[in-house]
Parts: structure tokens; sequence; C-alpha cells
């Protein structure tokens, strides 16, 4: 898998979680993780958690976004997994970058205290596993009480090329430990 | 799948890691996740890791063992995202129960300083996907400097019981958020 | 799996053989089997079945209704036999109601004679694998020439109740039979 | 899938259970069904179903025995279903060819009464789905109470040719199923 | 899988990669693969190739075609694979009809010099995978610098009918070769 | 995949087809294709094809090896395709170094005349598929008539370089356009 951080402001609307977006952006063919800071105005067509189709939106004025597009293994109870240690990781680093802050995890959600401080699904295409992972950078635009990385002193660039480096290489760890396992055998 | 905290005291030798063990062990049938504490001393012929074979032993006298065995989608790729999670989950338990430690997940290790905390392998028996993780109790019995969970202040067997709630609740919503996303087409 | 009768008459035309309908309906998450009575009167857009294309169509008055939505082993060929186990299971408890009938079962089609007694597909979603499986309760309606639950003397309600019952049992002792196997060698 | 009738007596012992003996015995390459008649005595070692290995035995002085290993879709989930409809099927062809009994199926096993007609397992080896599915034909050397084909008056030979025909076709018939259907979508 | 060469001419314009052609042209239910002789005119939104998408077109007045439409193991990799050793297999063959011509194999292409001989995309609808390759037979209608089968003096349709035979040979014998293995073990 | 050419004389026995020999060999971790030059003498329980079961032996005294174990999409299946297109790409690789020879493929054998130029097997352990393919390079110690490279003027070491880099190109390129592809819908 690669990865790759965009510079430039990328309006969040749902359609950067279509298969091959990433590749018509970066050029990147394969697996591939990007990253960038923009808004979020997610499109009630684009919305593909059901669980959200009748709620307030999804929206926030300035996100990190990370949008993961995977050709291989393109499993959705896979992807969730991975969304789900994604979330991990982001809670994680925040950790270190942030020791005195308090965020909490609960499955594909970070919260600090009651604000809401990212969004996330995991989904499918017919030819890939799709995964969005966002992250308030500042306040405004959302919906819903949120949480920022201003308020935990966060640097949002920082934030998103360190966890687009994180993901990768836990990625390859898991691979590797693939490849250096024993089987084994029945116990009676 | 379903959790079990064995109350007796059993010696994780590595033979609790194979096929239908935890079945004979429990009775419960299908995808189950045991708990028990105990010394661990693995076996050479039992080591899974290729990365351990020749290394100084894999032992503790007083450990908290998990041993989870997965029929359905018995995957060794996906298993190891499962040993992730898992590990990411414990450290989560424990930044809310020893709030003023710093534990840091590596891939599948916890570790306390240069304290190693913990240690974990994911394997697949022709049935099964299967995952040991276990973490020092108190000190004493192993090769290498670890950490412990006494030295968090943490109750071993609270720990225990904690954690399996949390693992089974969330591969239940895991399960629940696959079954409740809208695909995505093509980006052009 | 989950199942669940839905006392309301509910007129089959097909699109309830779509991703998440039976989540709409029942609020259930995951994988769920309901059933319900109504006319069916699939709409040419949705029949699944090439063989049915252009066929005389698919209707009738009165019928018990099944739809079964799986996310967990989504897998077409999988869902046929499903589909075949779940009209094996039907003709079983057709023989029990109705002792002195001789229903026959033809693939995932049951007759008695001349008269077809059902119509059922199996297909799949991009996130699911779907089967329909309805049984004429009540004569009228149909293209073709048909046989009924009236005709067998068979309650349509507690049929309904109880073949639900019946699949969500075997697709547990399916699961169970599963995890309590021991994987076999070579022969020689 | 290809079948083949054994015309000598073969004494089934479990090391039939394995990988490539069928291809052995018969040079058949491939997915492949055999049925033949002879005693059945499991040694223990050979024992597939854990629920058996504690148990009084899995003998019969006189059984019609089928061996089906598949190497094609070799996955034990899929191979439960097809154990399950193989008894269904094996019911269904009772019911005809012997109209006047009642022959209960529950999960794999056939019971006449209280007489336990047939036994199965349905397991895996490294390379293929295997599963074993026998009928007592005449009376004697079972542990258990049994139901026999001469009690039914279904001459064993016959019974075993059918029934290889019967699995077989609707295999085939399953395979054309999944190859004539059309997706469905998203119900909103 | 079966094989048919249709004597009509048929205009390839993209539509006949798509799910269910074959089997509504040939009637052929299941894996197969159909030969045809016509112009190549691939409408733009029939493109599966995104390296296409703004390329100078598909397209030739002339072509040897091959659409191969798989619904067992329907899997994007396994298809580009079986893509490949097509091509393979054609280079392979035309070795033999024109034993002093030199063509090139590049991927899924087939060169002589810098004349491209063919065309080919691998992709999947939701229920199948599908394969088109197609050789140009006489000059004219393509974008780009080509080679013919003309030039190589080789006979078209006795090609096309030659190809479809050892594809189903060779896709024959795979499957027997994965019914007569033994598994290995681990190494220490 | 990462590929290796070890420059040591290698005894090829068959345990080097075995779960993570390459790994020990080579520390190189994933998918990994080696070769090594040396003699070939397969121990009768290290044979994998059950057609050379009972065969003249399997052995040359000098020959260069490829051993492929993968554990990425470790399924026989795609396993064999792979080893038949490596089998393709020797043969082009042949049919560049030595323009005037006529080397055949049959399946996975190379033959020159009536001379086998080549073994192999595709086989899987219980955590990864394992491919063997092997040239002779020179003549003698072999049960059947053979072809070796020496007759070809081919230089063995180069070969088996070159032959490497091929095979991970062509996997490469197979994975890229596994993500370059949209896919494809329902023709009617």
């Amino acid at each position: 898998m690669r990865t790759q951080w965009l510079d430039e402001t990328i309006v969040y609307d749902g359609v950067q979680l279509r298969a091959h977006w990433a590749l018509a952006r970066t050029g990147l063919v394969g697996d591939v993780l990007v990253g960038f800071r923009g808004p979020c105005r997610v499109a009630d067509a684009e919305i593909a958690d059901l669980a959200d189709v009748d709620g307030p939106g999804i929206a926030g004025d300035d996100m990190v976004h990370f949008v993961w597009e995977a050709f291989d293994h393109a499993d959705l109870l896979l992807a969730v997994h991975r969304q789900r240690l994604l979330a991990a990781q982001a809670r994680e680093l925040l950790a270190e970058l942030a020791p005195r802050a308090t965020v909490q995890r609960d499955g594909d959600d970070l919260w600090v205290g009651d604000g809401k401080l990212s969004i996330s699904i995991a989904t499918v295409s017919p030819v890939s596993a799709l995964v969005h992972f966002a992250v308030n950078a500042t306040p405004g635009g959302a919906p819903v009480r949120t949480a920022t990385l201003q308020e935990l002193g966060v640097e949002p660039i920082a934030f998103g090329r360190a966890l687009l480096a994180r993901i990768a290489g836990e990625q390859q760890s898991i691979a590797d430990a693939r490849a250096k396992v024993r089987p084994k055998g029945e116990w009676r």
C-alpha cells in the first residue's frame, strides 16, 4: 500500500469514496491511502452509512481526511477491521501528540468528552474496499457537538502525515506477521 | 462469539492454542474467547512465531491470558487484524484503568517504557484461526525485561474480564457495521 | 441469524429482495429472515431469474413469503445451497403438517402433482446474499397451475412461523457442526 | 462432479474419508462422489466429529456408504450445507421408495421413529472438503438402536445408485442456477 | 467450461462484455468462452480499462474476438491471471501456425514488432468474471499501428477455433492438477 | 513479491517446497521467489504430485530451480494458474534466448522435441501456496529423456536471473491491472 498527502484543499462530498478516485487524483496504482485537508459536506446520495441517511447530515468546515482504497482483499469484514484499527491508531497518535487530553475511541469514532472528534465509514465498491476517516481540524460547520485538533493543540497536517505513515507501517507489519507464523494442529 | 473467564489457574504452554482446546475446556461451541490467569511456559514445539524459535523463550510466572478461536472467517490475514485490534483495545482499557501510566502499542506488543507488558501470536489451524494474547500480571519468570499490571496498579482479573467484554462488544459492532452500509460506485 | 414474522399484509413486488429492505422493515441488524403473507406481483425490472424474464410473470394473490438477507458469507454459491435446503425444509415441514399429501421438491420448487406450490430465487446484492421463497396460501392470481397450502389443509401463518424457526435452527446447527469437527489428512 | 458406484464390498474404517482416497480407488480426477456397500467400523483415530470421540463408537455390519470429496470450493461451511442437502435428498428418495414409512431428518441424521438410520460427517483436508454419509442396509453391529433399509423394504444398491444420481443432478442444477441470475441493488 | 464458435459476424462494442451476454447468445449455462469474428468499436461508456478512457479509442475493422464469462471463482485477481495465460496461449498457438514470425507478449498484449496484434481486458460483473481478448484479422480501422493475422498468414477462424479448444483444455488440466496434489508441511 | 538468486549450489530434495524454507534461507519476509542451481533428487515422502508417486522418480544432476512461496492469496487454484503462467514465461524467455529452438509448453511442462526440459508442481502448505519449477541445465541423472539449457545454448544463471525478474514484473503488472479496471453491469 502506498500513501500520499495531498497539499491542496479538497472539499469532501462523498464522491471521493468511490472506486478509483484516489487513482485519478494521485496516479498511484493499487492499494492507496491519501490524506488531505478540507471541508466536509457529504451529499445525501453519497451517504453510505444507513444510520446517517435520515440524520442531521455529515459536515464540517475544516477536517483532516483519509481515503483508503484497497483492491487487494477487498472484503467488507476486513475493511471494517482495518477502519477500527485506523481509528485506534489515530487515538494512539493523539495520545502522543496531546498527552494531557483524553481521547476515547468508541468503535470507529473518537471522542473528547462529549465532543465528537471524527467521522468514519467503511464500505465496498464492485472492485475495492473503501474507508473514509476524518478528524475535525478547527471548529465550525458540524451538525453535532464536536471536538477538534485545534483544541487538542495538534497541528492538522503533521497529524495527517504521521497517521498515513503509521497505517502503512502497521499494514506492512501485519503482512509480515502473516508470513512468519507456523500453523497449529488439533488439541487432541 | 462468546466469552468465558476461567477461574482456575492454567499453565499456558502453547497447547491451548490448538484447535478445539477452548471447546474442550468450556463446552462452548463456535467462536469463543476465553481468559484465565496462570504461568506461561511455551514449549519449543508449540512456538508459532518463527521470530521466537531461536529466541530466549516465551515465559512468565503470572500472566493474564486470552485464547481466541474463530471458526467463522478463519483467515490468517483477518486474524492478525483482530489480534492488532485486541492489543489496541487492551491499551485503551489500560488507559482507563491506569490513566497516569503510558502504555505504548507496537504492533501486537504493549510496552511500558522499555518493559514488555505483553506477548501475542495469531495463527491458524486447519479449521480455525487462533489468537493468543497475554499480559504480565506480576513480575518474574520472563527472559526479557517486563512490565506488569501490578506496576500499573491494575487488578488482573478485573482487567481480564473487562477485556473479554470489550472484544466481544467490538466484534458485534463490526458485524453490525457491515450490515448497515450501502456500497459505492465508480468515481467516473 | 434472526427471524421475524411480520403480521401486516405486504405485497411482494420484488423490491423486498434488495439490500437492507429487511433492516428497514424490522430494524434487525445483520443476517435476518423475515416471513409475511401477501400477494405477489413481481415487477419485470425486479425479476432476478433470467429464465423468468420472458415468461408468464411471477404472481399470486395470496402467498406466504420468506425473505432472507445474509451479510455474512454473502456468496452466491452458498446462497443457492441455502435456498435448496430451505426448500427441502419446507417440504419436510409439510410432510409433518400434511402427512397424507405428497409434496415433491424439484430443486428450489415444491410441487403437489402438477400444481406448483412455490416460487424461489437466490441472488446477491453488492453487500449481501438474498433468497426469496414463497408458497401459495390460497388459489388465484398465478399465471401457471398451482397448488396451495389451503388444499393441503395447512394454516399459512403457522406454517410460516414454523419454517422460520426451522431454518434458523438448522443454520445454528450447521455453524455448530463446523466448530466440532477435526480435519483429516492425506490417504497415502 | 462425477459419481461412481463401487461394486466390491469395502469396510469403511474412516481412512476412506481422507484426501485422494476416492481418486486412488476410482481414478476419477476432481470432485467425485462414490458409493459402496460394506461394514462400518470407524477407528478411533479416524473419528472426525468431536461429539463422537468419547461415544459408543461408529459401527454397523452392513451399510450403504457415500464418500464425497470436493476440491472445488473446499470450504467447510459449504461442505456442511452440502451434507445437509444430501441428507434431505436421501430422505426425499426414501419417501418415494418407501412411501408408507416416515423417515425424519434431524440435521445430518435420518431417523425412523427412534431408530437411527444413518450416520454422517463433513470435514476438510488441506486440499479438499470431505463428506461421509451412510445408511444402515441390514441390522447388526451398531452400538445404538438403528433402523435399516431392509425394514423400509428398500433395496440398498438401487438406493445407493439413485442417490448418487440425485446428488450429482442437484449439484449441476445449483451451478446452473448461479449462472442464470441477475444481481439486485439497494432498497433505498 | 464450455466453448462455442459463433459463425455470424458480430460487432464488438463492449456490451458483449456484460453479465449473461454469452448465455443469451448461446444458451450455454455456466462458465463459457465464445469466439466470433467482427469489427470492434468499443463505446466510451463500455470501456473498462481506465488507461483507455482518455485514449485514442478501441477499434478495428476485422478482429477475432473471445469473450469469457466465468461464474465459478469469479475473482478479479484470478481473472487477470486467466487473461494473461490466454494471451500466452494465443502466442504459443501463433508460434505453431506462423513459425517464422516473432510474436511477443507483453502482459495481456501481443505484438509483432511495433505492430499491436491484440487488445484485451479482464473485469468483473456483480455475478461473474469477464475477459475480452481480440486479435486483428485484417488491417484497418485501428487508431494505433497494428499487426494482423493476415500478415502472419494465419487463417482467422481456424485460429479462433483452435484457441477456444486450447483454453478449455488448459482449464481442465488446471482443475485436474489441483485435485492430484498432496499438501506440504512446515520446513522446520 | 520479492525475488532472490542464490549463488550457492543447493540440492533440491523437496524439503525446499515447504512453508518458510525461503524465509529461512533468504530472510525475506512475505511472498518470495528464489532461484538457484543444483541437483534434483526428490525424496519419495516429498513428492507432491500423486501422478509421480509410483513413477520413475524426480531427479537431475544439474538444474535451475525456482521456489515460489506466496502467503498472500494462498489458494491452490490461483497457484496452479501462476505455475502455468510461469511455465509460459519460461518458454517466452527461451524463445528470445534461443530463437532457433522450438520449445513447446504442455501445461506445466516444457519440451524440446521429445526431451523433457522441465519439471514443476504447485501445492499448498497450511499457510501458503508453493510452486516449484526447474529446468535442466546440463544432461545427466534424469530417469526420463531430457532436454537441457546447454543444448539450447542458454546460460543457466542468466536464464534464472532473467526469469525471476520477468515473473516479478508480471505479478506487479497483474496487480496493477486489477486496480485500473471498471466493473461491468448486466447485459439486459
